[in-house]
């Protein structure tokens, strides 16, 4: 695939500073970047960069414009500009129309024609499979699955019974949408299984990581709205809602029920605990344990920076004494205001 | 399916408070049931909604049948009663006895004629399949892998060679079990691959949750007991046991030889480090770091709630200095009981 | 599979004590070995244990021989020498050369003779399989995915298009190589997928766990050099660079553009910040959170040892008010030294 720099301008509605002949055919870093290479930049630090690049454009704003030693294509928004370029550069894997013969289908799954159902798949008894549906190899559709138009299971995913994917919704492998639940009734020492009834409905365009599990609800259905962006190995309970456009960066989890607002941003290793509402624009910073529901946008965090390991046990061994720190001080200052001889109280 | 009142008063064992007769045919909540659910109530906060739903039936403890509108069916345990009543209503996905001709069968696996394989399954010389097991979609059983009667792997779950699976157990989909433990013999700089020789038991009643992994032992087993339910994403170390009826939430890392008791509860994301003694009836909240053995029953903890990130971030700044606190406080004490004009040691 | 003693002392360099014809054919724990088990010790607090175990033959130090009562391989290294000695004994699985009929070639595909190929593989377009290759079932290779020289992938293993795999390395069930990193461009309150069009390197002598992923390049590609070793249930994210014969623990996510230097150990369940370079030689203990870059070798912390519920919620009230403790401690110092009436100051 080779595009012109004048097709690009054009199509994503940049200003253009230089040949409108001149073609390029990947994308490339700033600083690897050749003649036939579009690079782009976003983060003022690669800015000097700029100066020496070897790429035949770049994608830029007008700030950064001035700097640049080749052909620009200036825009508003670099990145943005950029990923939709890079789309064209680089269209997702396509399959040809129809299912491959080593596929499964149940005689009542309905599949439309344009639709793209890889080598060893398993597509189950009422599933519906959408117009222009990439699914990659090896994947499984249960009972009554539905992947509406556009939706790519890139490989070896996993569909359960009665799940809805949106449109344009991508899916990385080995991800599991609509496993039962975590839900078992106490009864003396032991657990009982509680059927989980609900299932999973997740909207369009949304992107789902690899080996990332989004269980079924227990009576009601998982919800994942519009947008969201989840990365890989991530958890999200039964029950749970995330709301349209946040994004969950990898292996964070959240527990049953909860509600997460639109347009968070959720760090690595975040864990959210059961049935609590996390409001809109929330940001949470990685590794932070989130045990009450936050009603109002803003940043939060939770998490200790690291330190030399001996640095540290001293912090820990202080901070398990922090109690009697306490102590002594509403000691001392009773001692001090009062002027009597009083001892610490060293509890 | 369908079931009438007392039909299910006379099975479980229920006090029945109106019409034997009226039939349910599935399950809802409180508060969107109509007249063919069937709701239950084991949480005192929904206690309010029993006026006024609209189901068919309510499951509800004595305590509670006094405030319901409608049908009442009165146990001791509500939740172990439902959970019962919606298996009932829900069975599980069932497959045909028999094998899925597109199935791959080891000319010397041993499979019961009333178990299920499914389609595109991999079945290892010398596995056993029990009466009455599902073997779901695109499941490998390696050599000598054995699944005891009623077991059900729901989809695409790796039971690796010579891993044994007790009755009733039920795993969900992406579940490893029996990988390769994280042995390494260090030489050197380099790392030489210790062959892992032992496998993975696990018991009966067992529920492993969707990608949870469960690593074979470096000489002997990696054991979970009976009951023991494992949530999602879970890592479960070489040569671990779990004991009877413990429940670990999602993301809890067990690590290599670490011995946790009978009817743990362990939170979301707890780490536990290797070879440690977890006692029966501990229970562990979420995301707690776990160094050291934990010899009594009782609850612990070790997660930090978040702040504000501005709030946090000079909580964590004084935490860092709380040596220099910790010193200075020393000081005082010691200048103010002496009575001295010693200057306060800020190290 | 059966060796003597004399045999393994001669191909493993070791000093033999005992009769060289003797043979065993199993690995066991100093407790549990019999007289056709070969035992090791490495760890000195199992040395009690040599004056009773049944074993054939013990691998040890020369240090542990006078206590052993049985035969004993002396060597230098004994979990090493213990780990070659078992490869022996427990040859990984090995498929015959060759393409299992069920498995669907690529025309493209170019596949060693001498490499195996196991049931229900898909192999896509331009894709290699080079000499001595292990492809377990299940697993898919993507178009142009590289494998060199005995490789082994033990099953259900994903290898998106274009990844590299170097030679004997190992992969465990359920990893996802390749899948797309999480890289989205933001505009107004949406996200713009970002094409990831880098793919990811991985080196020679590599192990991957089981459920591990490894997140393509955005641009350039993510790298996993020699010899490193990652245990399951691993996030990698795109761009990273693992440096060579370094150790991940379970569960540790390291965010994109990171680099982590040679010979490093991650404990269980790190979390690394993106855009940071951790030195050579770095060994970060379990549970912590790395936020910033690590250029020095040494040993670092950042997680907190629980406590019993209770103490911990009174250690994390004292902490939520630390910023007051080192307030009023201010106050208390200025008040002692100029001794002045002057109240704490509270805030």
């Amino acid at each position: 695939m080779s595009v012109s720099l004048g097709e690009l301008a054009v199509r994503f509605g940049c200003e253009l500073r230089g040949d409108p002949d001149v073609r390029v055919d990947r994308v490339a870093t700033l600083a690897h970047a050749d003649s036939r290479s579009l690079a782009f930049i976003a983060n003022p630090r690669y800015r000097q960069q700029l100066a020496t690049t070897a790429a035949a454009a770049v994608v830029l704003d007008a700030a950064s414009a001035g700097d640049c030693a080749t052909a620009a294509l200036v825009c508003q928004n670099p990145h943005a500009t950029y990923a939709r370029i890079a789309a064209v550069l680089y269209p997702p894997p396509a399959g040809p129309p129809g299912v491959h013969s080593s596929a499964i289908i149940a005689p009542g799954a309905r599949i439309d024609p344009g639709a793209h159902v890889g080598p060893l798949c398993v597509i189950g008894e009422g599933a519906v499979i959408g117009p222009r549906v990439f699914v990659g190899p090896q994947c499984l559709l249960e009972d009554g699955a539905t992947l509406a138009e556009d939706v790519r299971l890139t490989a070896r995913v996993t569909v359960c019974r009665g799940v809805q994917i949106g449109a344009r919704t991508i899916v990385q492998p080995g991800a599991v949408i609509g496993g039962d639940g975590f839900g078992f009734a106490q009864e003396r020492d032991r657990w009982i299984k509680v059927p989980q009834t609900g299932t999973v409905r997740v909207g369009p365009d949304v992107e789902i990581g690899a080996n990332t599990t989004i269980d079924r609800g227990a009576i009601e259905d998982t919800v994942i709205e519009e947008g969201v962006k989840l990365d890989n190995l991530i958890m999200i309970a039964h029950n749970v809602r995330v709301g349209a456009h946040s994004a969950l960066a990898a292996a964070v989890g959240v527990s049953g029920s909860t509600s997460i607002g639109r347009r968070c941003m959720i760090g690595g290793q975040v864990g959210i605990g059961g049935h609590l509402t996390i409001g809109d624009d929330v940001v949470i910073t990685g590794c932070t344990m989130v045990s009450h529901s936050i009603p109002r946008p803003g940043v939060y965090s939770g998490g200790i920076p690291l330190e030399e390991a001996h640095v540290w046990r001293r912090l820990v061994a202080r901070f398990k004494r922090i109690d009697s720190l306490a102590i002594r001080l509403k000691a001392l200052e009773r001692h001090t205001s009062r002027g009597t001889d009083q001892e610490e109280d060293d509890e």
